[in-house]
């Protein structure tokens, strides 16, 4: 086949992979077309901070002559990404999305970076984001917005912004963000992308400009569930260079999405989840839900309580920790965006007191979260109770109920940080004015398998992904 | 033989166990016994608040029937104990040393002392401590100071002085105490008598009133490692009512006592442990390394790093999770000791952010001594750099150096808390004044068979602890 007969917006790691491993695919046409759609689409989505057009070409010729000497690195030989502009990449700038790091150019990969290299994968780029991560909206003043590729009016989410606009708008086939309070699912789900945010200490951290230590978690983007398990696979695993990394074994994610689901318990989280919705996201999770039920999934209703200090508690910890990483820029540079001092202005503030009762109810949510797991496989609710804000949007309504935008977007994500349980979210419909909507699937700690199965027995009887963005035809 | 035969300051649960179990001591004439010596010394050492005379003497009785009945609970069975006043028990005031409490009567017993009623154990009543567990002199303003068995002018340490002071002085055969920055392990030292802290998660504390979530620790009190063995089997393992708890196995270390310690790797921490110390704790310190070599164990200098932010970290995380403990009463109730109310001016005022960079600072330090017990497998340093200060001191030189009583207590043990590793200190000494010096062994997590091990061997091939306090004859 050749590349330039390829549809570049229908192309997955799943459906490539066998392509390229037989050579029927010019790695360096499959790089350049990727690098001439980023390149052109950026003036609209405004996802990348740094294209890297000639050292990926490069690398796609070196895989290139590896596959024609016979090695063959796996199932993402080949395979174009970006990363989030707050992993470290030897040699190339990573702003964290900020003026303070614009010059910022670090002299090591991150762990994840570095495996991704080593598994043939080729970097286009650094991606834009909220900056440093603090905050839902990929809004950043000193980069220029992400845009939603589905709505230019509107936010892509954030703080992993680029990350999910990039893969909705087809100008890489995965990328890795970070979850900190929803930052990997909140952008997922508004730009229509799966996004998978792991369990706590999955996933090494080291070289990744830290935010809240205990509920920074790196994350997967790409279009489709198989996808991801393919990369969760590639760069999962105990890291000795990340003391918070985990040592269970990596089982083999892609192999074990039969698409079977009959007999898996799944709870719907009613309370709290359920509670502030927008109509078009209750009835798109409601059929959704159905979906599953006529796959042979068991639905049962659950509630578990406290999960409004449970809120309270992530937003102790993550304002009080963030603080506590950003307090020297905070104090010293002038540069530093309005919305994020004005967090940091809260964070600060905090005594030790309230951070430590906020630990004693994470404790007895992570309990309660156990004890619920004895009973569900799975958990389901909404991934967000809106549809993608616009970008000058303050506050948003909520059948009726108005909230400002911030706690709207992170209202229901920011729960599995505090808690650490792996959570994917995937596109479960559109609102009448054409935005996407997100399902979110979480499991109980190190089920990642059990949560990519479920996603992809829905994603697999179902036609949301196959939708593309409104955007201009690249040539 | 007859009770009355018995030299009551002699005995301990290892050369009384057999005769109990063979009906040849009267149970009711042995707690009888030590009834008799608590009440009359406790007016020069005033180790307990309360003295359960007729509940104890029931329950000998009972233990005594079961026996004639045949059922024989094991090494505990009829052995009086007592427990330090912040263990619940049912129908039984509970003050923690607090005037707050002062009528405090719980419904149900903490599980350790509900293990003890369980195993057959005679609870004597309830022990003195400093004012909420928070301080480590048991000078106490509400229910009066605990002496020193060895000296009435001297303090006993604490916070679990009572706990201390009524083993040293033969009041109970073992006792309970706590220890979140060495309370267990500073009254054992100061007393002379044998403390245990396990593990961070080793032994409940569901009913053990709280100070310092992340630090609080039960421990054990006993006149023999291997009496301390005996408790300690007792009392640990796995509650699902204190979700710190933790499951591993709970072995059976009285039989592992062998006393062999031949080619046993002893690390001496000498940075920080052996800085600043008296000259007389020094050498017996000297001396008891040398005995442990002579017993064919191999000694290495340790040198870890950072031990210094270490003991910052651990003084911010009690006084902010104190600080969070009892910060209603400190708003509220004016009757709280003065020192109390002292160390909560600076708990409340740390920031979040101190707390967060403390225990990045922990987590540094449990990664440093996970390697460090790579290389050997105790720790050995002395308990205190000091023996017992007199009771009206405020500051100590020790060795030339000056310093308030408070931190010179607590410098050696607190660091341990932080970590959550095993210690044992067991007397290995005695000043000029006649003061009880004290050996402090660690060992990793879970570790508690090795530092008994250690401290076994120690004390078979000494006699330091064959010494008695000078207290009145009591007939």
């Amino acid at each position: 086949m050749e590349t330039s007969d390829m549809n570049i917006t229908s192309v997955t790691i799943s459906n490539l992979k066998e392509k390229i491993k037989e050579g029927e695919i010019s790695l360096t046409e499959l790089v350049q077309a990727f690098l001439n759609r980023s390149e052109r689409l950026n003036k609209e989505i405004n996802a990348f901070i740094t294209i890297l057009r000639d050292e990926a070409l490069e690398s796609a010729h070196r895989a290139e002559e590896e596959l024609r000497a016979g090695q063959y690195r796996g199932p993402l030989h080949g395979i174009p990404f970006a990363l989030k502009d707050l992993f470290f990449t030897r040699g190339v700038r990573t702003t964290c999305g900020s003026k303070i790091l614009a010059d910022f150019i670090p002299d090591k990969n991150a762990a994840v970076a570095q495996k991704l290299l080593e598994a043939g994968a080729i970097n286009l780029g650094k991606l834009n984001m909220h900056e440093f991560a603090f905050g839902p909206t990929s809004l950043n003043p000193h980069y220029g917005d992400v845009r939603n590729p589905w709505n230019q009016d509107h936010m892509s989410g954030g703080s992993s912004g680029g990350s999910a606009a990039s893969v909705a708008a087809s100008m890489a086939l995965f990328t890795l963000g970070t979850d900190t309070g929803g930052s990997v699912r909140i952008p997922a789900a508004c730009c229509g992308v799966v996004g998978l945010k792991p369990t706590y200490g999955r996933i090494s951290v080291y070289g990744v400009y830290p935010l809240c230590w205990s509920m920074d978690h790196v994350g997967i983007f790409a279009k489709r569930v198989r996808d991801a398990a393919y990369v969760l696979k590639a760069i999962a695993g105990n890291d000795p260079c990340d003391i918070t990394s985990a040592s269970e074994e990596v089982p083999d994610y892609a192999t074990s999405l039969t698409g079977e689901i009959r007999g898996v318990r799944i709870g719907l989280l009613l309370n709290y989840y359920f509670e502030i919705l927008d109509r078009e996201v209750r009835a798109k999770v409601d059929e959704a839900v159905k979906t599953l039920v006529e796959l042979g999934a068991q639905v049962e209703e659950i509630s578990i309580p406290h999960l409004e200090e449970g809120a309270a508690a992530a937003l102790i910890t993550l304002s009080a920790e963030s603080a506590s990483s950003l307090e020297e820029f905070y104090h010293t540079r002038p540069e530093l965006g309005a919305d994020i001092r004005g967090r940091l202005d809260l964070g600060v503030l905090f005594p030790a007191t309230a951070y430590i009762k906020a630990q004693r109810v994470r404790r007895y949510l992570q309990e309660s979260f156990r004890e619920t797991f004895k009973k569900v496989d799975v958990l389901v609710t909404p991934t967000l109770p809106i549809t993608a804000p616009r970008r000058d949007a303050t506050s948003v309504s909520i059948d009726g109920v108005s909230m400002p935008v911030v706690p709207a977007l992170t209202r229901l994500t920011r729960l599995y940080n505090l808690i650490g349980l792996p959570v994917i979210t995937l596109p479960c419909g559109f609102s009448q004015e054409g935005l996407p909507i997100g399902l979110q699937i979480a499991g109980k700690p190190f089920a990642e398998a059990t949560i990519l199965q479920v996603a992809h027995a829905y994603e697999a009887n179902t036609d949301w992904h196959e939708k593309e963005p409104p955007l201009p035809r690249v040539e």
